[in-house]
């Protein structure tokens, strides 16, 4: 049946401005998409429709993590005064080799996505191990809480302990399991193939990454040109690249099918263009990059040359799976470029939400927007508490984004259905 | 009567470290002071206390806050895609006229002591404005709260709203009176001297304020270096001060008594020479510095040179009252500056804990530590939504700094009284 849902409306078309509806009307078909906001119940024509009423709280599309690693959730808020890769080798490989036991990464995983849903994030891009049986674990949990991720087994081979080891054959193997289960048409989970990074993997690794985004469609997620040292790696592990981001593109893995990279904190010139024009996303983690100390991203360079850019959490190299959090991050941290160049203006709150939202929710599909034909992904948020003055409906949603957490998140819908805690 | 507290007790008598007692024991004196702390009950020799056990929560010090704004409370979390001269004349000055109406400011502060009570802020350098009757109640709020403030009413009578200006008489007149009602040795409540800073006061302003000090011993807050062209200005209006600091100096406002100054982003050279001859504590406000985007200031340089250095929130210019939060940005802040530098270490969780408790809790007294003589000013955190895997009890406080917000808080003490809800 047509649902229609009344409240205050908050969303952003357009990267420059947020459209605002007050005690607006949007109406959901039956296929869970929008069929049109308006500011009067009968300009809807939903006569039919059942309408439930929200009342005096917000309604705005839900949030999207375009990074993050499920099994650092143990880790997630330790170890933060460490550099990423003391970080990686005491604390973040150990931990991911425990995901050899399914009965541990179900007890994570459990929480993992219970926080997930908290926070409102209803679309995310997961990295999980490279353990078959607890990502298909991981991706079954995301299927029961009716949440909707593209789930990554993590291929890796070189610079990395044994116990994080995998071989190609069995890799591929992995995979082709984890593909005949989940790699439906319009399913709301998943595979996307998940190279860790670069020097994590042998030219034989990457060839049989691209060989299986080729043969199967898939997305492909990694990161990319997060640190110096980093890309200087790179450039010695695959010499023949004339940058980090054609070291993927040389296997296929870069925009040949949908694509996400995290960081790009030092992309410029020929990577800048190549992700461009390959239309790559980039998955900017602000936290992330100051809490491991690797840079600040320049996202006004970025999105003014048109690239595609949504937020992540990172967690647990970001310490935060709030998506509001990460948006009030990206603009402080846009604000330390300003300081130094006044010419590039630092980003404002509709452009941190439009990231956050419809950039990153392209990702998805039709998601993260309340324009007629979206998937209807969004968030009731009751901000009594904070709302003790007379502020305007954008000043509301302003102060939930940054003083807000999970206790005004009323309800939460992806793909026009309420998600109620996994 | 006695009290000895159970729980894992964890706070950094020394920068560099953390204290930490698993089951330990927590003497309290009849006067709420800290007689001692040990593993064992019988060497605290206390047969005749009343033992409370917090079982397997966390005992730590309360959090103290050196610097924030109350009537920026409405203000908080919005206008934050503004810089620092429009954020004043367009948002901040005409929220602080209003408070020249008394229910208004009832209304607002009422709200505002609660959120400090909420996020464990037990001692708080405060701002009010320069209406003396609402800054009297304020104090008076924090009094019937139990909460420690030092409160003060504005000095201010240029560059700003006529609204917002006051004769020097007006400004000394209201100030004795509240002298005559709070400036009682040993009150947990007391007034202090509060030029908004050198643009806001003419010569004549800043003198009488000197002469305040100098009469009644009363300390001292203002704002110092937080901005390259505020500096500018400074050396403009006061041409014969030597620099920023000197201009404080010049009128006795910069550690004849007990001072803090907020911000010193660009405090270097002899005005540091001069803030550490004068013992002047620093509030650093690691979240107000990148939401008005003036700078990051060298916290690292500054402790090397052993200034004394804790933190403050700087609501509304900061957006969050949680100093746990502010821990976090003041660690991520000094990466930033690790990463151009590698010779200064980034500030670790022990010397960003100590800044928000010895370091701070030392200009309000004895506070801030557990060591024996110190006034029992503490927090009890019940982390068990937090704590679900084999962390050890420096994670658990880690994850709580990093994750956790007011619901973990399950008891507040200041000088020794448990602090219930305002």
């Amino acid at each position: 049946m047509k649902k229609v849902y009344k409240a205050h409306i908050l969303y952003t078309k357009e990267q420059n401005r947020f459209e605002v509806l007050e005690n607006g009307y949007l109406a959901v078909n039956v296929n869970g998409r929008v069929i049109a906001v308006a500011t009067d119940l009968p300009s809807l024509n939903c006569a039919d429709a059942e309408v439930v009423d929200f009342g005096d709280r917000l309604l705005i599309p839900a949030m999207n993590d375009l990074h993050v690693h499920a099994p650092q959730y143990r880790n997630q808020g330790i170890a933060m005064d460490l550099e990423l890769l003391p970080w990686l080798q005491n604390y973040t490989f150990p931990e991911e080799m425990k995901y050899a036991d399914t009965d541990y990464a179900e007890r994570m995983y459990r929480r993992f996505v219970r926080d997930l849903w908290r926070f409102g994030t209803m679309r995310a891009c997961v990295f999980a191990t490279i353990h078959t049986e607890s990502t298909r674990l991981l991706m079954r949990l995301f299927q029961e809480a009716g949440i909707g991720a593209l789930v990554g087994k993590v291929a890796m081979n070189r610079n990395c302990p044994e116990g994080l080891s995998e071989s190609v054959e069995a890799m591929v193997k992995g995979y082709e399991s984890l593909i005949a289960e989940f790699n439906k048409p319009e399913a709301l989970v998943r595979p996307i193939v998940t190279p860790r990074f670069i020097p994590s993997c042998t030219p034989e690794m990457l060839r049989a990454c691209g060989e299986l985004v080729a043969k199967y469609r898939l997305p492909v997620q990694s990161h990319l040109s997060e640190n110096r040292d980093e890309i200087a790696l790179v450039q010695s592990l695959e010499p023949e690249s004339t940058c980090y981001g054609d070291a993927y593109n040389r296997y296929g893995l870069l925009g040949q099918t949908p694509t996400v990279m995290a960081h790009c904190v030092f992309t410029e010139g020929e990577e800048l263009e190549l992700l461009k024009r390959n239309k790559v996303m980039v998955a900017h983690c602000p936290t992330s990059n100051l809490n491991v100390s690797t840079g600040i991203a320049p996202i006004r360079k970025l999105l003014e040359e048109g690239l595609r850019v949504g937020l992540g959490s990172d967690v647990s190299g970001g310490h935060d799976l709030n998506i509001f959090r990460i948006m009030v991050y990206a603009i402080q941290m846009s604000k330390l470029h300003y300081q130094r160049n006044h010419e590039r203006r630092f980003l404002t709150l509709s452009e941190a939400f439009w990231m956050a939202t419809k950039s990153a929710g392209s990702f998805f599909g039709q998601v993260g927007s309340f324009e007629p034909g979206y998937e209807f992904d969004a968030l009731v948020i009751d901000d009594r508490d904070l709302n003790h003055s007379d502020y305007s409906l954008l000043e509301r949603l302003e102060r939930y984004i940054y003083l807000g957490d999970d206790r005004q998140i009323a309800h939460r819908f992806c793909r026009g259905q309420e998600i109620l805690e996994p």
